[in-house]
């Protein structure tokens, strides 16, 4: 059985990191799914997708990492011929990825207790990201 | 329904990053699935795939980006030991990954319009890359 | 067919980077699936899996890559808040991502010759760490 869902977000313009945990969990249920996957997947080249603890300091710990990685304030090659202000934000995006999968075990997500399934949107300005949960497996 | 489907690239020395989408697509659409799953891996230890805008600009920015984080220059322990001079090759495709996994939706790659699926080749020489695509769901 | 198999190291408080591609081999081989997907996922806000060629140089190499990314020795907000010393910990699990996705074909994971599976564990303890291997595709 495959399933799937989409997820709509309201974002904001400065490294937006959010918690899905909760909507993930529901599709699976929804899903009747006992064992099986579930993919979380960003389109769009500006977003990506990860696991994190969610709490506000390693949030922040990780929007810094990125950006030591790809600083908003470089010269980049995509703004010089796009004009868009937000290469830097193709190039977080392409380094975090797109999608992750996580086994469906007994009906549950198998990520940790401390362990959240987040969007991270990098874009230079607020979007409605659309976020896609393909869960997919045996029915109990 | 699982398929299994080989790409084969001819790449450069020096981050050669190629953009396979319609590749990957071809062979969704010759699968029949309409909702499943894609997943493309790069056997190997010197490559990788992500998704990105392929525009020449922000390609380039992401190449400076994974330069920043394992420069060509330095000293690696792998080429000490082996005299390969790729020790940053396999360090490039250790962090970014050799796995991407995207939704089929109604026979379709749920990819964004601007987003594409490229694999990156951080080999110091030129190779004959094979690129695996699997492709696996519901026929309509 | 679905097929879940845990997994347990006992890691070492320094980046522990484990190669665990036989344990994934032999789950495949006990699946019987012959055509699908092995899945390998971290439980948990500090550890990761990619793949590398898992000889001690590279290994190294990439544990100084990471370093340089999210060092030890910065002020992290998430230790500030909790004083667990991990701070860096999370930031890096996060970065690298807690899943991979590997084809099965012909009954074999799809790996190279010189690409290993691993888990790498960043905490700043040593832990007795689960990992989940979902098997997932056709018997032959």
């Amino acid at each position: 059985m495959h399933h799937s869902y989409e997820l709509f977000l309201e974002t904001s313009d400065d490294t937006d990191i959010i918690d899905i945990s909760d909507q993930v969990a529901g599709h699976v249920r929804q899903s009747g799914v006992t064992s099986g996957l579930a993919v979380v997947f960003t389109p769009g080249s500006t977003a990506a997708v990860t696991t994190i603890e969610f709490e506000s300091g390693a949030v922040e710990d990780l929007r810094q990492a990125i950006a030591r990685v790809a600083p908003e304030k470089l010269v980049y090659a995509h703004d010089r011929r796009w004009g868009d202000g937000n290469g830097y934000s193709h190039v977080r995006s392409a380094l975090l990825g797109p999608s992750i999968t996580v086994p469906i075990v007994d009906g549950q997500l198998s990520t940790g207790t401390w362990q959240q399934i987040v969007v991270l949107d990098f874009d230079n300005r607020p979007r409605r990201r659309r976020v896609l949960i393909h869960v997919h497996g045996e029915a109990g």
